[in-house]
Protein backbone atom coordinates (compact mmCIF):
# COMPACT_ATOMS: atom_id res chain seq x y z
CA UNK A 1 0.00 0.00 0.00
CA UNK A 2 1.18 3.99 -1.04
CA UNK A 3 -0.54 6.63 0.62
CA UNK A 4 -0.78 10.52 -0.33
CA UNK A 5 -2.61 13.55 0.09
CA UNK A 6 -4.32 16.52 -1.54
CA UNK A 7 -5.26 19.73 -0.42
CA UNK A 8 -8.72 20.91 -1.68
CA UNK A 9 -10.18 24.83 -0.83
CA UNK A 10 -13.92 24.91 -0.84
CA UNK A 11 -15.36 28.43 -1.46
CA UNK A 12 -19.15 28.06 -0.46
CA UNK A 13 -21.07 26.21 2.54
CA UNK A 14 -22.28 23.69 0.26
CA UNK A 15 -20.54 22.85 -2.74
CA UNK A 16 -19.36 19.33 -4.97
CA UNK A 17 -15.38 20.02 -5.98
CA UNK A 18 -14.48 17.60 -8.94
CA UNK A 19 -10.96 16.28 -8.15
CA UNK A 20 -10.68 13.94 -11.05
CA UNK A 21 -7.83 15.94 -12.45
CA UNK A 22 -5.75 15.68 -9.33
CA UNK A 23 -6.06 12.35 -8.30
CA UNK A 24 -5.20 11.57 -12.15
CA UNK A 25 -2.34 13.58 -11.92
CA UNK A 26 -1.06 12.13 -8.38
CA UNK A 27 -1.75 8.31 -9.96
CA UNK A 28 0.96 9.59 -13.25
CA UNK A 29 3.22 10.79 -10.88
CA UNK A 30 3.50 7.85 -8.46
CA UNK A 31 3.22 5.60 -11.37
CA UNK A 32 0.39 3.90 -10.02
CA UNK A 33 -1.08 0.91 -12.67
CA UNK A 34 -3.26 -1.50 -11.52
CA UNK A 35 -5.32 -2.16 -8.46
CA UNK A 36 -8.08 -0.05 -5.76
CA UNK A 37 -7.09 3.13 -5.22
CA UNK A 38 -9.21 4.48 -2.09
CA UNK A 39 -10.22 8.13 -1.69
CA UNK A 40 -11.12 9.03 1.98
CA UNK A 41 -12.01 12.60 3.41
CA UNK A 42 -10.57 12.75 6.87
CA UNK A 43 -13.26 15.54 7.91
CA UNK A 44 -16.76 14.99 9.67
CA UNK A 45 -18.84 17.99 7.91
CA UNK A 46 -17.56 16.51 4.24
CA UNK A 47 -17.95 13.79 1.83
CA UNK A 48 -17.04 12.56 -1.34
CA UNK A 49 -18.99 10.90 -4.06
CA UNK A 50 -19.38 9.82 -7.96
CA UNK A 51 -21.34 11.62 -10.21
CA UNK A 52 -21.46 13.47 -13.25
CA UNK A 53 -18.42 15.39 -14.55
CA UNK A 54 -20.21 16.37 -17.76
CA UNK A 55 -22.78 19.25 -16.98
CA UNK A 56 -22.24 21.49 -13.91
CA UNK A 57 -25.79 21.75 -13.17
CA UNK A 58 -26.00 18.51 -12.02
CA UNK A 59 -23.48 18.93 -8.93
CA UNK A 60 -25.52 22.41 -8.72
CA UNK A 61 -28.64 20.06 -8.06
CA UNK A 62 -27.37 17.90 -5.75
CA UNK A 63 -25.92 20.00 -3.35
CA UNK A 64 -29.09 22.70 -4.11
CA UNK A 65 -31.55 19.38 -3.16
CA UNK A 66 -29.48 17.93 -0.30
CA UNK A 67 -29.99 21.52 1.56
CA UNK A 68 -33.91 21.29 1.09
CA UNK A 69 -33.31 17.97 2.24
CA UNK A 70 -31.40 18.21 5.32
CA UNK A 71 -31.80 21.79 6.27
CA UNK A 72 -30.50 23.00 9.68
CA UNK A 73 -33.53 22.40 11.55
CA UNK A 74 -34.31 23.85 14.96
CA UNK A 75 -34.06 20.23 16.73
CA UNK A 76 -30.62 20.05 16.52
CA UNK A 77 -29.04 20.01 19.64
CA UNK A 78 -24.97 19.87 18.63
CA UNK A 79 -23.94 23.17 19.53
CA UNK A 80 -21.78 23.79 16.47
CA UNK A 81 -24.98 24.68 14.79
CA UNK A 82 -24.19 22.03 11.81
CA UNK A 83 -25.65 18.95 12.66
CA UNK A 84 -26.75 19.34 9.00
CA UNK A 85 -23.22 18.79 7.30
CA UNK A 86 -22.61 16.32 9.60
CA UNK A 87 -25.72 14.36 8.18
CA UNK A 88 -24.84 15.00 4.67
CA UNK A 89 -21.24 13.88 5.01
CA UNK A 90 -22.53 10.28 6.21
CA UNK A 91 -25.02 10.20 3.74
CA UNK A 92 -22.53 10.82 1.02
CA UNK A 93 -19.89 9.02 2.68
CA UNK A 94 -16.30 9.15 3.86
CA UNK A 95 -14.35 7.21 0.72
CA UNK A 96 -15.44 5.80 -2.87
CA UNK A 97 -13.13 2.87 -4.02
CA UNK A 98 -12.21 3.37 -8.02
CA UNK A 99 -10.35 0.54 -9.33
CA UNK A 100 -7.28 1.64 -11.33
CA UNK A 101 -5.92 -0.62 -15.16
CA UNK A 102 -3.00 0.81 -16.85
CA UNK A 103 -2.51 3.78 -14.84
CA UNK A 104 -6.22 5.09 -16.02
CA UNK A 105 -8.99 5.37 -13.32
CA UNK A 106 -11.50 2.49 -14.22
CA UNK A 107 -14.62 5.26 -13.74
CA UNK A 108 -17.72 5.25 -16.43
CA UNK A 109 -17.73 7.87 -19.65
CA UNK A 110 -19.59 10.37 -17.53
CA UNK A 111 -18.24 10.07 -14.12
CA UNK A 112 -16.13 12.02 -11.93
CA UNK A 113 -14.62 11.93 -8.43
CA UNK A 114 -16.15 14.94 -6.27
CA UNK A 115 -15.27 16.70 -3.33
CA UNK A 116 -18.73 17.27 -1.07
CA UNK A 117 -18.18 20.20 1.29
CA UNK A 118 -21.13 20.70 3.72
CA UNK A 119 -19.58 23.06 5.60
CA UNK A 120 -17.77 25.69 3.72
CA UNK A 121 -15.61 27.88 2.79
CA UNK A 122 -12.68 25.50 4.51
CA UNK A 123 -9.18 24.01 3.48
CA UNK A 124 -9.26 20.50 3.31
CA UNK A 125 -7.09 17.25 2.87
CA UNK A 126 -8.09 14.75 1.21
CA UNK A 127 -6.34 10.83 1.78
CA UNK A 128 -5.28 8.25 -1.25
CA UNK A 129 -4.23 4.90 -0.98
CA UNK A 130 -3.56 2.62 -3.47
CA UNK A 131 -3.09 -1.14 -3.72
CA UNK A 132 -1.91 -3.06 -6.77
CA UNK B 1 -6.04 -7.50 -8.87
CA UNK B 2 -8.20 -9.13 -11.28
CA UNK B 3 -11.10 -7.14 -13.05
CA UNK B 4 -14.31 -8.72 -14.95
CA UNK B 5 -17.48 -7.10 -15.97
CA UNK B 6 -21.28 -8.02 -15.82
CA UNK B 7 -23.93 -7.25 -17.61
CA UNK B 8 -27.61 -6.02 -16.22
CA UNK B 9 -31.04 -5.23 -18.16
CA UNK B 10 -33.23 -2.86 -16.10
CA UNK B 11 -36.92 -2.88 -16.91
CA UNK B 12 -38.37 0.35 -14.79
CA UNK B 13 -37.54 3.63 -13.95
CA UNK B 14 -36.94 2.75 -10.46
CA UNK B 15 -36.17 -1.07 -9.91
CA UNK B 16 -33.06 -2.78 -7.70
CA UNK B 17 -32.25 -5.99 -9.61
CA UNK B 18 -30.40 -8.55 -7.19
CA UNK B 19 -27.15 -9.78 -8.73
CA UNK B 20 -25.98 -11.80 -6.01
CA UNK B 21 -26.61 -14.74 -8.51
CA UNK B 22 -24.30 -13.63 -11.17
CA UNK B 23 -21.58 -12.17 -8.87
CA UNK B 24 -21.45 -15.68 -7.11
CA UNK B 25 -21.30 -17.39 -10.33
CA UNK B 26 -18.40 -15.49 -11.43
CA UNK B 27 -16.84 -15.98 -8.86
CA UNK B 28 -16.80 -19.84 -9.40
CA UNK B 29 -15.75 -19.06 -12.98
CA UNK B 30 -12.96 -17.23 -11.98
CA UNK B 31 -11.77 -19.39 -8.88
CA UNK B 32 -11.60 -16.26 -6.57
CA UNK B 33 -10.92 -17.51 -3.16
CA UNK B 34 -9.88 -14.90 -0.19
CA UNK B 35 -10.10 -11.36 -0.97
CA UNK B 36 -11.90 -7.99 -1.18
CA UNK B 37 -14.60 -8.11 -4.17
CA UNK B 38 -15.07 -4.49 -4.94
CA UNK B 39 -19.02 -4.28 -7.22
CA UNK B 40 -18.36 -0.52 -8.96
CA UNK B 41 -21.52 0.83 -11.18
CA UNK B 42 -19.20 3.50 -13.59
CA UNK B 43 -23.39 5.52 -14.63
CA UNK B 44 -24.12 8.29 -12.63
CA UNK B 45 -27.80 7.52 -12.14
CA UNK B 46 -27.49 4.18 -10.55
CA UNK B 47 -26.29 2.76 -7.72
CA UNK B 48 -25.42 -0.53 -5.84
CA UNK B 49 -26.43 -1.92 -2.31
CA UNK B 50 -26.62 -4.41 0.06
CA UNK B 51 -30.56 -5.48 1.32
CA UNK B 52 -32.55 -7.79 1.95
CA UNK B 53 -32.41 -10.87 -0.24
CA UNK B 54 -36.17 -12.75 1.31
CA UNK B 55 -38.83 -10.92 0.81
CA UNK B 56 -38.93 -8.76 -2.39
CA UNK B 57 -41.45 -6.25 -0.78
CA UNK B 58 -38.03 -4.82 1.10
CA UNK B 59 -36.51 -3.80 -2.23
CA UNK B 60 -39.92 -2.58 -3.76
CA UNK B 61 -40.55 -0.33 -0.31
CA UNK B 62 -37.37 1.33 -0.93
CA UNK B 63 -37.47 2.45 -3.91
CA UNK B 64 -40.74 3.63 -3.64
CA UNK B 65 -39.97 5.38 -0.41
CA UNK B 66 -36.57 6.85 -2.95
CA UNK B 67 -39.42 8.41 -5.12
CA UNK B 68 -41.47 10.27 -2.38
CA UNK B 69 -37.54 11.60 -0.99
CA UNK B 70 -36.25 12.43 -3.98
CA UNK B 71 -38.81 13.56 -6.48
CA UNK B 72 -38.20 15.46 -9.97
CA UNK B 73 -38.72 18.76 -8.20
CA UNK B 74 -39.08 22.14 -10.28
CA UNK B 75 -36.04 23.42 -9.00
CA UNK B 76 -33.81 21.54 -10.70
CA UNK B 77 -31.57 22.79 -13.97
CA UNK B 78 -30.14 19.80 -15.32
CA UNK B 79 -31.50 19.76 -18.95
CA UNK B 80 -31.99 15.97 -19.16
CA UNK B 81 -34.80 15.69 -16.22
CA UNK B 82 -33.17 13.30 -14.55
CA UNK B 83 -31.23 15.01 -11.15
CA UNK B 84 -33.51 13.18 -9.26
CA UNK B 85 -31.42 9.88 -10.67
CA UNK B 86 -28.14 11.10 -9.98
CA UNK B 87 -29.25 12.49 -6.11
CA UNK B 88 -30.20 8.98 -5.74
CA UNK B 89 -27.19 7.30 -7.03
CA UNK B 90 -24.97 9.36 -4.76
CA UNK B 91 -27.06 8.66 -2.05
CA UNK B 92 -27.08 4.60 -2.20
CA UNK B 93 -23.48 5.09 -3.47
CA UNK B 94 -21.55 3.89 -6.64
CA UNK B 95 -19.47 0.64 -5.25
CA UNK B 96 -19.90 -1.88 -2.40
CA UNK B 97 -17.12 -3.55 -0.87
CA UNK B 98 -17.33 -7.48 0.15
CA UNK B 99 -15.31 -10.10 2.15
CA UNK B 100 -14.88 -12.94 0.41
CA UNK B 101 -13.99 -16.26 2.83
CA UNK B 102 -13.44 -19.82 0.47
CA UNK B 103 -14.80 -18.94 -2.39
CA UNK B 104 -17.61 -17.61 -1.07
CA UNK B 105 -19.32 -14.00 -0.47
CA UNK B 106 -19.09 -13.44 3.65
CA UNK B 107 -22.91 -11.80 3.45
CA UNK B 108 -25.10 -11.86 6.45
CA UNK B 109 -27.85 -14.81 5.75
CA UNK B 110 -30.49 -11.88 4.50
CA UNK B 111 -28.40 -10.05 2.69
CA UNK B 112 -28.19 -9.48 -1.45
CA UNK B 113 -25.87 -7.04 -3.47
CA UNK B 114 -28.43 -4.87 -5.35
CA UNK B 115 -28.10 -3.25 -9.03
CA UNK B 116 -29.87 0.08 -7.92
CA UNK B 117 -31.90 1.69 -11.45
CA UNK B 118 -32.92 5.12 -10.78
CA UNK B 119 -33.05 6.22 -14.66
CA UNK B 120 -34.10 3.37 -16.51
CA UNK B 121 -35.12 0.90 -18.23
CA UNK B 122 -31.12 0.68 -19.70
CA UNK B 123 -29.00 -1.77 -20.54
CA UNK B 124 -26.12 -1.43 -18.17
CA UNK B 125 -22.47 -2.54 -16.86
CA UNK B 126 -21.35 -3.64 -13.12
CA UNK B 127 -17.40 -3.58 -13.02
CA UNK B 128 -15.48 -5.99 -10.51
CA UNK B 129 -12.70 -6.15 -8.93
CA UNK B 130 -10.79 -8.97 -6.50
CA UNK B 131 -7.57 -8.02 -4.65
CA UNK B 132 -6.57 -11.97 -2.82
CA UNK C 1 -6.33 -10.72 3.90
CA UNK C 2 -7.00 -11.98 7.65
CA UNK C 3 -10.67 -11.46 8.86
CA UNK C 4 -11.87 -11.02 12.42
CA UNK C 5 -15.50 -10.26 13.79
CA UNK C 6 -16.72 -8.13 16.58
CA UNK C 7 -19.93 -7.98 18.55
CA UNK C 8 -21.67 -5.14 19.33
CA UNK C 9 -24.66 -4.66 21.78
CA UNK C 10 -27.56 -2.16 20.67
CA UNK C 11 -29.97 -1.37 23.60
CA UNK C 12 -32.16 1.62 21.38
CA UNK C 13 -34.36 1.22 18.24
CA UNK C 14 -32.35 3.86 16.86
CA UNK C 15 -28.58 4.39 17.93
CA UNK C 16 -25.10 4.87 16.68
CA UNK C 17 -22.68 2.63 18.87
CA UNK C 18 -19.03 4.25 18.88
CA UNK C 19 -16.82 1.12 17.89
CA UNK C 20 -13.20 2.85 16.78
CA UNK C 21 -12.07 1.14 20.13
CA UNK C 22 -12.60 -2.05 19.90
CA UNK C 23 -11.78 -1.74 16.48
CA UNK C 24 -8.33 -0.49 17.48
CA UNK C 25 -7.60 -2.95 19.98
CA UNK C 26 -8.37 -5.25 17.37
CA UNK C 27 -5.58 -3.62 15.47
CA UNK C 28 -3.06 -4.06 18.19
CA UNK C 29 -3.68 -7.59 19.20
CA UNK C 30 -3.38 -8.71 15.33
CA UNK C 31 -0.67 -6.51 14.71
CA UNK C 32 -1.98 -5.36 12.02
CA UNK C 33 0.04 -2.45 10.00
CA UNK C 34 -0.27 -0.96 7.04
CA UNK C 35 -3.15 -1.67 4.45
CA UNK C 36 -6.70 -1.12 3.67
CA UNK C 37 -9.28 -2.05 7.08
CA UNK C 38 -12.74 -3.28 5.82
CA UNK C 39 -15.37 -2.91 8.39
CA UNK C 40 -18.59 -4.56 7.01
CA UNK C 41 -22.15 -5.12 8.51
CA UNK C 42 -24.00 -8.27 7.73
CA UNK C 43 -27.27 -6.92 8.62
CA UNK C 44 -30.06 -5.16 6.56
CA UNK C 45 -31.42 -2.81 9.29
CA UNK C 46 -28.16 -1.83 10.29
CA UNK C 47 -25.38 0.09 8.54
CA UNK C 48 -22.06 1.65 9.76
CA UNK C 49 -20.37 5.64 9.09
CA UNK C 50 -17.30 7.72 10.00
CA UNK C 51 -18.61 10.44 11.48
CA UNK C 52 -17.85 12.82 14.95
CA UNK C 53 -16.49 11.57 17.73
CA UNK C 54 -15.77 14.49 19.98
CA UNK C 55 -19.32 15.85 20.60
CA UNK C 56 -22.44 12.49 21.70
CA UNK C 57 -24.96 14.81 20.15
CA UNK C 58 -23.95 15.11 16.86
CA UNK C 59 -24.30 11.33 16.87
CA UNK C 60 -28.00 11.41 18.39
CA UNK C 61 -28.76 14.62 15.82
CA UNK C 62 -27.90 12.02 13.40
CA UNK C 63 -30.58 9.22 14.50
CA UNK C 64 -33.26 11.91 15.38
CA UNK C 65 -33.20 13.31 12.03
CA UNK C 66 -33.10 10.20 10.28
CA UNK C 67 -35.89 9.19 12.16
CA UNK C 68 -38.10 12.35 10.73
CA UNK C 69 -36.78 11.77 7.87
CA UNK C 70 -37.65 8.04 6.82
CA UNK C 71 -40.79 7.51 9.06
CA UNK C 72 -42.41 4.20 9.26
CA UNK C 73 -45.24 5.44 6.95
CA UNK C 74 -48.05 3.53 5.77
CA UNK C 75 -47.40 2.80 2.19
CA UNK C 76 -44.56 0.18 3.21
CA UNK C 77 -45.64 -3.26 2.29
CA UNK C 78 -42.68 -5.66 4.23
CA UNK C 79 -44.89 -7.47 6.53
CA UNK C 80 -42.20 -7.04 9.35
CA UNK C 81 -42.87 -3.01 9.94
CA UNK C 82 -39.29 -2.59 9.31
CA UNK C 83 -39.07 -1.10 6.16
CA UNK C 84 -37.38 2.36 7.16
CA UNK C 85 -34.49 0.46 8.78
CA UNK C 86 -33.91 -1.22 5.52
CA UNK C 87 -33.59 2.09 3.78
CA UNK C 88 -31.67 3.49 6.41
CA UNK C 89 -29.04 0.67 6.37
CA UNK C 90 -28.70 1.37 2.49
CA UNK C 91 -28.22 5.10 3.43
CA UNK C 92 -25.62 4.94 5.12
CA UNK C 93 -23.82 2.18 3.66
CA UNK C 94 -22.58 -1.13 5.00
CA UNK C 95 -19.51 -1.01 4.96
CA UNK C 96 -16.69 1.66 5.43
CA UNK C 97 -12.76 1.82 4.63
CA UNK C 98 -9.91 2.91 6.75
CA UNK C 99 -6.56 3.46 6.00
CA UNK C 100 -4.04 1.87 8.32
CA UNK C 101 -0.47 3.21 8.81
CA UNK C 102 2.02 2.03 11.35
CA UNK C 103 -0.84 0.26 12.94
CA UNK C 104 -2.87 3.52 13.97
CA UNK C 105 -6.50 3.92 12.12
CA UNK C 106 -5.89 6.88 9.67
CA UNK C 107 -8.87 9.44 10.43
CA UNK C 108 -9.38 12.43 10.68
CA UNK C 109 -8.78 14.17 14.20
CA UNK C 110 -12.58 14.35 15.05
CA UNK C 111 -13.12 11.00 13.32
CA UNK C 112 -14.98 7.77 14.58
CA UNK C 113 -16.32 4.56 13.48
CA UNK C 114 -19.97 4.22 14.28
CA UNK C 115 -22.54 0.86 14.09
CA UNK C 116 -25.47 2.32 13.21
CA UNK C 117 -28.62 0.68 14.64
CA UNK C 118 -31.69 1.23 13.06
CA UNK C 119 -34.00 -1.47 14.37
CA UNK C 120 -32.98 -2.29 17.82
CA UNK C 121 -32.47 -3.52 20.79
CA UNK C 122 -30.88 -6.74 19.10
CA UNK C 123 -27.32 -8.39 19.29
CA UNK C 124 -24.86 -7.59 16.11
CA UNK C 125 -21.91 -8.93 14.49
CA UNK C 126 -19.46 -6.62 13.21
CA UNK C 127 -16.91 -8.33 10.05
CA UNK C 128 -13.65 -6.85 9.76
CA UNK C 129 -11.04 -7.54 6.91
CA UNK C 130 -7.54 -6.16 6.62
CA UNK C 131 -5.31 -6.15 3.34
CA UNK C 132 -1.46 -5.31 4.16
Amino acid sequence: METAELQVKTTQKNVMVPISGQVTALLRQRGWQDGILTVFVPHTTAGVTINENADPDVARDMTWFMEQLVPNVSGFRHAEGNSDAHIKASLFGSSVQVIVRGGILWLGTWQGIYFCEFDGPRSRTVQLAFQG
